[in-house]
């Protein structure tokens, strides 16, 4: 049987066509050679990065920087914050952040900055009022993800960065979950700061950026050629920022259709659940991508439920990939307050544009026959 | 006319193959995941971590650190001292380092550590009795690339660095263009970290990497998942390592037969250009690797003899792709005590495996031809 692969989250199936669209470019030459070689390098490189840029709903003076992917975007932001002038501010940040944000804790402290946490409860809401009360002038950056990656709540990044807007806090948000996954635009979003990875979206892994509106800045987190209008040293991921160009148009082209369906899928596949698991818990927000789905099965091991899962052909994933190989329970659902039978007893089921529903079909089956096989309940 | 390109330093050519060997490779998940897909993934990824480690000469416990190029594994290095036991040491470092490594000066002295510079002569020599005098136990790093990229220099690291570690000092060396142009050999080479750039040896643009030896150590640059052991966080550029593993094999393959060939290249070119133009100046070391050619017009503006070679068909480079775009002399040649007619006068031919005696003769004509069209001399 062909396996099926619901871990789009991780790392999404490369987008039609990109094979042979990245064979048919000719080999790159570095874009910072004045030669025609290099000239033809860059060309490609700035037309590219204005596609994306209309694609994404920036204005042209917004900057478009190109990364190694969204964990370096996510960095590069919080380095912009690493000098003297941001010493005793306080970044605000949501509990259920990407680890290459989380994980920068420890570094926003040794800068002498302060992180204030934003709870998420365990339906996906976030207290404004709370959040409002913490916007003054002693903040520095508030950084709130679009999608939640193991769960795909949506929060209300607008509205969020429209108050940081009137009180002139910049605003970021890790945009990494949410590009193909929802209708996405800088331009109407208010924020500042957005962070994307391709792979997420059918490009190659190891490529990503930062959209930056015109009005702000970064600071270089990597120093050396004046690349990236001097905002990010290294010769730029050629074929890496043609993939991701190529994905992106791919995805934008038909994204209304496209999640119309995927919201489909997604209810036919939750009330099926509902009919043969009724046992099993949905991790959903108000506002949530079509396309995660966070199931937990109380008192079972999601890590054993996965494992049989991909024993039966069917990739999903426990946590997020980032985190997956070393945890017994997901720290994200830990943190929206479920129990650890919950936590311990989630998977994460992600999908795409190349999922259909007869797939969809599979999975239920598949996750109902490894359910009965672990708990030895039959239906 | 076929165009004929002598930029290898900017960039190389593909290796031979690569095309053909990245699209018979299956789409990469997530190493991350633990599903098959992912797990598929993590075993091509550590099996070509493995394979280059044995081809740069590093033993099994000593440390390969995918990053996104050259210039990030030198910031990675450099990074490694910002914390607080390094207040107030010194940071040994050549006068001709990349910009990755001088632009990180200012950098040094926000962290409270000293920047000493190493002087070169314009034929390439470091004093090594200053060097040596110069170690101490206030020495936090040394850094001191393997080969120039401008000139094609080659220092004598393996002393260097058999003299810091006598002293306990680590010692980094920016191999970037020394992979493929000389025999490398880690172990040999006494050296604690070497950064490296799969571009400049046929591999794709936006992957390279950090050796560290397994006494050794780094903090982070990237922060976020487990990624390469906790040291660079953000998911792995599966393609980007893919074709730099599958090109430095090509180019260890022959090593020594090619350096040969290239060598004899150099010498012919540099025998026919000094009967045909005798008022050029080759800027040359003792060691020096041969497929870089510094050459120096002087009194000629060397970014037009670089822009007429282009016009012709031959693409040079006047200084390095990281500077060339701005500057009006090689800053490189500056540093090394030319005037600035020379150092205003000078391009770069770099070439390799794929160049041929007819292209050097080739080559030589142009440079003849542009060489007399701007001067008005006729030979």
């Amino acid at each position: 049987m062909k396996r099926l692969y619901f871990d789009y989250s991780a790392s999404a199936p490369p987008s039609p066509g990109l094979g042979a669209f990245l064979a048919s470019l000719e080999s790159f030459k570095n874009p910072s050679s004045l030669h025609q070689e290099g000239q033809k390098a860059r060309a490609f490189l700035e037309s590219t990065r204005k596609e994306m840029k209309d694609l994404l709903g920036a204005k042209p003076r917004d900057k478009l920087i190109f990364t190694s992917g969204g964990t370096e975007a996510n960095n590069l932001v919080f380095a912009s914050l690493w000098h003297q002038e941001c010493v005793g501010k306080k970044v605000i940040i949501s509990t259920v952040e990407h680890a290459s944000i989380l994980s920068l804790i420890p570094v926003i402290e040794s800068h002498g900055l302060i992180p204030v946490f934003l709870p998420v409860t365990a339906n996906g809401v976030i207290d404004l009022d709370y959040y409002q009360s913490l916007l003054d002038d002693a903040v520095a950056l508030v950084s709130v993800m679009l999608v939640n990656n193991e769960t795909g709540f949506i929060f209300p990044i607008k509205e969020m960065a429209r108050m940081a807007q009137e009180k002139n806090i910049p605003f970021h948000t890790d945009a990494t979950q949410a590009m193909g996954k929802l209708v996405f635009d800088f331009s109407d979003l208010c924020v500042d700061y957005v962070s994307w990875s391709a792979h997420k979206f059918g490009g190659l892994i190891g490529v990503g950026g930062l959209l930056v509106r015109e009005t702000c800045d970064v600071i270089p987190l990597l120093w050396g050629g004046p690349q990236e209008d001097a905002k990010r040293a290294g010769t730029e991921n050629m074929m890496g920022i043609a993939s991701a160009g190529y994905a992106l148009k791919n995805v934008c082209n038909n994204v209304d259709s496209e999640l119309e369906r995927q919201q489909k899928l997604r209810e036919f596949f939750l009330e099926q659940l509902a009919k043969k698991l009724p046992h099993c818990l949905v991790i959903q927000a108000e506002q949530n991508v079509p396309s995660i789905v966070s199931l937990a099965f109380p008192g079972v091991d999601g890590k054993l439920m996965a494992t049989n899962l991909d024993l039966e052909g069917v990739a999903v994933s426990f946590g997020s990939a980032c985190s997956s190989g070393a945890l017994n329970k997901s720290p994200v659902l830990s943190v929206l307050g479920f129990s650890d039978d919950i936590a311990q007893g989630t998977i994460r089921i992600s999908f795409g544009s190349e999922t259909t529903q007869a797939a969809m079909s599979t999975l239920l089956e598949k996750i109902t026959l490894v359910y009965q096989r672990i708990t030895g309940e039959v239906s």
